[in-house]
C-alpha cells in the first residue's frame, strides 16, 4: 500500500528484534522526517559496525583490532579469568566496577535442544588459555538456567585439576519478596545458606 | 564501554521512536548476528526510502513519481475528496476498502501550543483544488481533538458555499463498554443520536 522503498523498509526494520509491523512502519515513517545527514549517519554506523567490529582474537569479546581494550590492558589481574556466555554480558559485569579480572566468552550454552554441542562453544580455547597462562581461579558467570548449569557442570569437570573453579552464588535477589521467590530459589538460598557477620 | 562503532550504531538507533538504550543495543547486537547481505539490504532500504520517497504534488500523500497511485487512478471518484492529516491515515482508511475518492493531506493540525498555524498546513492548495476541480463533498477525517476540531472548524468556514462539507461521525466505539466511555463521548453519542432503523 505504501510506495515500493517505504514498504521494503518496513520490511527490514521488522528482522529487528521484537519489531513487528507497526512499529516497523513507525520506524519507516521516522526516518522519512529525518534530515539527509542523520539517515546518512544511521546507514554509516551500520556499515561501521558490520565491517570493523570483530571478535577479541583472545577472549571473543567485541573489539575493532584482533585483542580487546580488557586483554590488552595491563592493569587487569591475569590470575582471574572470568567465563560468561555472549560478549554482552561482560558490559553488565564491567559496569559493575568491581571485577578486575580477565574474560572468557563461550559463544553460547550447551544445549542439546538447540544442537548447540561442546564443541559448537570457545571451550577448547579456553582450557588451552587456564593450560597456558598463570590462571588461578575461573570464575563461571552463567545463567542460572538448564543450558547454564549444563555449561557450567561440563566446564567444571574440564577444569579440574588446572585452577580453582567458582561460579557466581545463587539465592535471594536483592529487593525481591520472598513471599514470590519461585522455590527452586529458595530452596537454593537455604542450601547456600551464609553465617550471618555482625 | 562497546567498541567505538557498536556505540555508535547505538546512539544511532535511539534516534527512532521509543527507542531507549536498551532496545539500541539488542538492534545493534542483532544487526552484528545479521549476514552482510542483511545488513546492505537494510542500508540500501534506507537510502532508497531517503532517496525515492517523494510527496504527491496534488494530495500530498507518499508517492516515488509526481503523482500518488491514488490520484493517478481513473477509477476514483473524484467529486469526493477526504482531508487527513497525515499520509499514514490514508493507509488506515485505505485498508477498509470502502472509501473511493480522493485524499488531501494536509501535513498536520492546527496548533497555536505547538506553533502550527494554517499557513503552515496544505490548506491553500485544498481551497484551490475544491474550487477548481469538480469536488462536491470534502469530508474531514481528523481526530476529535482540540487540534482536530480546530481544524475542521477552519476549513468548514473556509470551504463555506464551494463544496458541502462533512465530518465523520462521532461517539460509541464499537465494543466499547458504556460504562467506560468517556463523558464527552457520552454526550455527542446522545447529541447525535439516529432514528433506529428496523
Amino acid at each position: 500500500m505504501y510506495p515500493k522503498p517505504l514498504q521494503q523498509l518496513i520490511e527490514q526494520f521488522k528482522k529487528l528484534p521484537s519489531v513487528g509491523n507497526k512499529t516497523a512502519e513507525r520506524y519507516a515513517l521516522q526516518i522519512l522526517n529525518m534530515s539527509n545527514e542523520s539517515v546518512q549517519e544511521l546507514t554509516q554506523a551500520l556499515i561501521d559496525t558490520k565491517q570493523l567490529i570483530k571478535f577479541c582474537e583472545t577472549c571473543g569479546n567485541y573489539t575493532t583490532d584482533s585483542y580487546c581494550e580488557i586483554c590488552e590492558d595491563d592493569s587487569r589481574n591475569r590470575s582471574l579469568l572470568c567465563v560468561v556466555s555472549t560478549p554482552k554480558e561482560i558490559l553488565a559485569i564491567e559496569k559493575l566496577g568491581t571485577y578486575h579480572g580477565l574474560y572468557h566468552v563461550l559463544g553460547g550454552l550447551i544445549s542439546p535442544t538447540n544442537q548447540v554441542m561442546p564443541e559448537d562453544l570457545a571451550i577448547e580455547s579456553l582450557i588451552k588459555r587456564v593450560k597456558e597462562k598463570e590462571i588461578q581461579e575461573v570464575i563461571l558467570a552463567l545463567s542460572p538456567t538448564m543450558e547454564g548449569e549444563t555449561t557450567a557442570y561440563y566446564l567444571a569437570k574440564k577444569l579440574e585439576g588446572l585452577a580453582e573453579v567458582t561460579a557466581l552464588a545463587q539465592g535471594l535477589p536483592m529487593g525481591g519478596n520472598l513471599e514470590y521467590v519461585d522455590d527452586l530459589t529458595l530452596t537454593r538460598s537455604f542450601n547456600n545458606r551464609k553465617k550471618y557477620d555482625i
